[in-house]
């Protein structure tokens, strides 16, 4: 007999079926014995009133894994309006160690220190694998939408020769005997890839030697990367962001509609348009001095509740960052100099996607890294393919943990990460 | 004007319109120039006849990137039956510097370590790009298989604590002063996830420090792993693993047409049914004595021979490897305990995936790692949570480059990536 899941039970009523999963919890009451199974698409109630099996399952403990036989009934005061009656019960494998803490309770009440080092239990909770499952749906909507704008996904090396970003916070490794690093970011690699593509996405890890713990940071995390070229200038891919937002969202209502619920998670809509605002604009709104250099979290915030006030919109675009604030390979607005053609996303007041217009001529480079007074050679082999003809691009990167952090309301991005990383995690 | 793709020129015959790209080529004849465009779609011809533009394009040199604005105009002679007449050309960026190989010829003459070297500009031939759109539209066949079958898509960790499939060939780094490792695989992970969602699949980079400089191993290289929940034995795993194959040929035939034909490749058909040969009946196939550990690659050439000849399959299922030769985590087959549950895939004669069925039991694990004489204590994290409770398992690893290079008759793995790390590369 084919297993069938607790999702299906309600179109076999009537039928004799096999189901599998954990033993999510037991309540042995006087005439009956009530055994909840959880598998991939949730609970199943199975009803024991034989003496034997009643035996059997008190002899069970939470966790094991089993399966059961059994005929499906129609009860309206069941789970589904629907449990299993007159089950035969088979343990599969050993019978499980009671786990640390309570999966059946609504909440996870050990601590997050706790849940994360018992993480391949701790998972299991359906608020902590409807996280898992929200991520999962957001990175198939954003591949989605960019494979309909003929995107070509692309793998780029995780070990350079060089840092990246800048000289601090890399992992240094031994690399068959030479120095190495690992990758603080796809940036040059989805740039050399718009000579080839023109538009190209990559999904994966990046290493951030981050010494600072904080509810937002992690050593390992998931970036999104977009790069496209042929574009007039940032707005192009501020476009292409809008879209890809509006294509994760939409994925995340189809694919991960009960892990939504299940965590009371308020989606938000993305507008046709998001409002923007000028870096100098967003200063006057959120009450900064004029000469600020940058955004502070308390502005983000006056701009998200701005933006919401007198747009309705719980995303808001900053463009025109200074240049001083942006990376060397940054391209400046072409009428304000100081200024760059560099955006962030605010997302309910916090920034979530930070991008903009790149260089593309070889001596604009060449003149960025002299006037930052970096050296030229570690970045050579990047920069030589700019000498043999990069149209205008630009693009952007979306943290995934912070994404699902945001959208799910999680305080800690661990409580969206299957195994987190930083400064004191490194099992399991 | 809005810019249009090269592919979209035959639709917009009369019109004036904007396109940009490359300049792959130009022929400069007494009366009349042509330059020819390469975008993200293909290859424009535009028809020069006008003294200034000439001059302009005479001044041009390849790979430069310009913008062309010109009248849609049917030419049966022109590539694809239309070129652009009467144009206005625009440099955008700089003129571009001539890359040390012509790009526009049918093949690529360079040596592969000189492509090597200039990844940036090799990768956009036709052959290095097409192999590349390959890999892409394969990766999303799997994925696509899998979200059809209920499996979530998961990002583990890639630097763990200890090597997770032997002491030898990892990558040792410096964990904020502790000793840490690059991740040879998602194995431990992947199985620790079938605990939460029964089915998952990673696509994610792995890391070998593989000491040899061979045409088929890369010391970076693209996992494609599987690992499902509630089997049976190892066929389970197998009957996915066919469906998981068909779709990633089957996407590679919609999505990457265009990148097949250009490369002359000739998909396989996946029978509804891989023909499969227990190893013992394997060695005897192949014409190797009977006490044979493994199958050499001479045997595996003649196995694919058989499959071909007895079976007309480009594929061939190998089960029932000796438990020496295959990782701890093997599950043992029950009827011959000297045999293990694991299988591999040969296409064409050579081993493509790994697979089968994993131990579930927590004292199954200590068994056998105590029988190996190996230590508990580096894979503790991983063991304690088969405690609690797993599902009998099973699953396989697709390696993404060797996988296409096979299916592109690549003769070096390097061919088909896009920036390849080894033994002596790691730049660019």
């Amino acid at each position: 007999m084919q297993r069938i899941l607790s999702a299906q039970l309600t179109t076999r009523v009537g039928e004799t079926v096999r189901v599998a999963g954990w033993v999510h919890r037991r309540r042995l009451l006087k005439s009956v014995a009530f055994l909840i199974i959880r598998d991939a698409t949730g609970l199943a109630q199975v009803v024991v009133a034989d003496a034997a099996v009643r035996a059997q399952v008190e002899a069970l403990t939470e966790e094991s894994t089993v399966e059961v036989v059994g005929t499906v009934t129609a009860n309206t005061t069941a789970p589904a309006g629907v449990e299993l009656t007159a089950p035969t019960v088979r343990l599969l494998g050993a019978p499980a160690e009671p786990p640390p803490f309570d999966l059946y309770r609504p909440a996870l009440t050990a601590s997050l220190p706790t849940q994360l080092d018992h993480a391949p239990v701790a998972l299991r909770h359906p608020t902590r694998s409807g996280a898992l499952r929200v991520s999962a749906a957001a990175v198939a909507g954003f591949r989605a939408a960019l494979d309909a704008g003929g995107f070509v996904e692309v793998h780029t090396p995780k070990v350079v020769s060089s840092s990246t970003e800048s000289g601090a916070n890399v992992f240094a490794l031994d690399w068959f005997g030479r120095p190495a690093y690992l990758a603080q970011s796809p940036q040059f690699y989805k740039q050399l890839m718009v000579g080839v593509f023109e538009r190209v996405y990559e999904v994966g890890p990046v290493f951030r030697a981050e010494p600072h713990d904080t509810a937002r940071h992690l050593a390992q995390y998931t970036s999104l990367d977009v790069e496209l070229g042929f574009v007039t200038d940032h707005r192009d891919v501020m476009a292409v962001l809008r879209d890809v937002l509006a294509g994760m969202l939409s994925t995340v209502a189809d694919r991960a509609g009960s892990a939504v619920a299940t965590l009371g998670v308020d989606l938000p809509v993305v507008p046709e348009r998001i409002p923007e605002l000028h870096f100098t604009e967003a200063l006057k709104v959120a009450g900064a001095p004029a000469d600020e250099p940058d955004l502070a979290p308390a502005h983000e915030r006056a701009l998200g509740e701005w933006a919401r006030r007198e747009h309705g919109s719980d995303f808001l675009f900053v463009t025109g960052y200074p240049m001083a604030k942006r990376p060397f390979y940054t391209h400046p607005d072409p009428d304000r100099p100081g200024y760059s053609n560099g955006f962030d996303l605010l997302f309910r007041g916090l920034e979530l996607v930070t991008g903009g217009q790149r260089l593309h001529r070889h001596t604009d480079y060449l003149a960025a890294l002299a006037e930052r007074g970096e050296p030229v050679e570690p970045y050579a082999g990047y920069l030589d393919a700019f000498r043999h003809g990069m149209p205008p691009h630009g693009g952007f990167a979306i943290g995934l943990e912070r994404f699902v952090a945001r959208l799910t309301g999680a305080a800690n991005v661990r409580e969206v990460t299957a195994f987190p990383r930083d400064l004191h995690r490194l099992t399991p």
